[in-house]
């Protein structure tokens, strides 16, 4: 039985983690959850796996699961500290899906306890890439990314080991404003930019997806996973979301993996590493799918993806770390409908403009650069 | 320095193995080349690449490669059998391209030998798979396959070792009547079935592409390259010929091996294994390509698909070889212009309804059966 920790399972990555780990009792076991202040679900989650380690993000959250609880009869250890879930002795692997920087830490941690870790929160990459993947090498554990696209590229690599990659082909479906003329982007609401025609997410990924932010940030975490260079990582548009990303090898031979647009199959790829199982999704039927389409990104209306670039160019990780600040703060305004869609990229290319170069070399160095361009960024825009 | 053998060396797959291991000098030496007839380009060939041992298909063209040969100073074995090629002591990997099943006997002659062979003759599986795969694990050699399609899959393969297969699904391009009314068949020249719209081939080959014999024969090929009963092997039309085949696995991943529709891609995989190089052709360029579509086949139009999984059904080779034996008389009829394109399937599926049941052990008796059934197949049609 493989042991595994859930950073994160009351979101959708956890769901739908557990919705694998549902389909395979005797493969795996839950070692510990982390989660925020969703307590009741948290709770169900509890009574279905027993896990021995759960935490949640607060003290009220805490005190609200233990009354839930009150009649719970197993041994468990009940916490505010993810660290803990992510360290749980029994715990094999850790699911790293905690939204936004809030993932850096824990994860770090699950690495320091010599963890395999399947890694879904962007932002350990984005911020931290280097630092992160010299840890991964040094403590020699594995790392499974669980988004789509990178899933995909390690699939499309393992095998390959001894092949130099020409380029990395990063699919984008180009979200829900793909055809939209630019000039209609003032009138965008929250709930068009909510509305993802593939892909069911968190709703920062969503509108990340819609700005094409997401696919920048996919780039610079491609750079750090699979150590190439950004020229060698090119983005196409895929509408149709068949083909979840692509490899080019020095032969001209492209590896690319496909499949439904469905987290379980990348999740279940993540938990059973090296085999693969069942991972309750329907096989895609060929004949009966619409054509399958690619194009360039228009950069003009997606300027955040050429700013993804951009930030790799710098020495260090400051410069990303300033652009997904800028970026976490500016789609927070837009969910809260005090920054119109067409202004998140100003927001962020502007913080791009003025950013400092700073010398962090450790993760509390990062944690504390983060807050204070965050702070610094809301101060700015929120008003 | 891998020693290669190429069995073929003139033919399409002969001469364009030739292409890549031009373009590496330092990683490939041509150790034998056993050729046909086509003395002048087999002349051309020795001069350039300096092979120790060379064969031709009879006398008197060995006769006129010698005369041609009265100036070459470099030593040289030249003989009138295969099989000689096939052996060479410097040949660590043996390229089979020798056509129908003229390439039987120094194929099984370079496994028995403990070489590894890149495999292009589609007879060797479809006649004798049971007794080849046989022989290729006992002797412990690499085998791999230089068809586009079947290179493919092993691609997706690769790496997956663990990881059961839900489904192989073989891409088709439908060849040039893949759009044609049945009706118009009556009118097809030999022309039109050697003008295939994306591969350069053999005639041959391009004939069996325009039944989807040839994608008949491929099932039966992934059947035992594979060993995958034929009911988890699909065929799928999929006219852009981009996607040269792809695999399924348990968990809904599904790989895939794309590229351009060029034979070096996949010759230059077989040589260089595990490794890739460079194979000198162009990178696909995604936002340039058509789009990719998807269809089923028309089993109705092209009943010898259909065929190829009717002679799995039966046990032992005897069906495959009857299918097989027939295919080839009713195609040569076909270029003689003696036999009009609607009636191969004919030819091939009344054979088939006829076609004894047969104990055939040995190569020997693979062979006989073989010569047997062509020489009453062409009795019958041959008229």
């Amino acid at each position: 039985m493989k042991g595994i920790s859930i950073l994160g399972s009351t979101g959708s990555i956890g769901v739908q983690t557990l919705d694998v780990v549902r389909l395979h009792p005797t493969m795996f076991k839950v070692a510990g959850l982390a989660a925020g202040s969703n307590v009741a679900l948290l709770e169900k989650q509890i009574r279905e796996f027993s896990p021995s380690i759960v935490t949640c993000s607060n003290e009220k959250a805490l005190e609200e699961l233990k009354q839930r609880l009150s009649d719970y009869a197993r041994p468990i250890n009940l916490d505010i500290r993810p660290e803990i879930a992510a360290t749980a002795p029994e715990a094999d692997l850790v699911v790293g899906g905690l939204p936004g920087s809030t993932g850096l830490e824990p994860t770090f941690a699950a690495v320091e306890a010599g963890k395999d870790v399947a890694l879904a929160t962007k932002e350990v990459l984005v911020m931290a890439g280097a630092l992160f993947m010299e840890l991964v090498e040094k403590k020699g554990v594995a790392l499974l990314p669980v988004d789509s696209e990178q899933s995909a590229i390690f699939q499309c690599l393992k095998g390959n080991e001894a092949s130099p990659i020409r380029r990395i082909i990063l699919t984008a479906s180009g979200g829900p404003f793909r055809d939209m003329p630019i000039q209609e982007f003032e009138k965008v609401t929250k709930a068009q930019a909510l509305d993802h025609p593939r892909w069911k997410m968190g709703p920062k990924v969503t509108v990340d997806s819609a700005t094409l932010m997401n696919k920048g940030l996919e780039v610079i975490e491609a750079k750090w996973l699979f150590q190439v260079p950004s020229s060698k990582i090119e983005v196409v548009i895929h509408p149709q979301s068949i083909v979840h990303s692509m490899v080019e090898f020095d032969d001209g031979s492209i590896m690319a993996q496909l499949g439904a647009t469905d987290m379980r199959i990348p999740i279940s790829y993540a938990l059973a590493y090296p085999e693969r199982v069942e991972s309750g999704t329907e096989p895609l039927d060929f004949p009966a799918l619409a054509s399958l389409t690619f194009r360039e990104p228009d950069t003009t209306k997606f300027p955040l993806l050429k700013a993804a670039y951009q930030a790799l160019e710098q020495e260090g990780p400051a410069t990303s770390i300033v652009l997904n600040a800028a970026d976490e703060v500016a789609v927070d305004l837009f969910l809260a409908e005090k920054l119109p869609f067409k202004d998140i990229p100003r927001v962020v290319l502007g913080e791009l403009e003025t950013a400092e170069s700073a010398h962090l070399s450790t993760l509390a160095d990062i944690m504390e650069f983060h807050d204070h361009v965050i702070s610094r960024v809301r101060r700015r825009w929120d008003r």
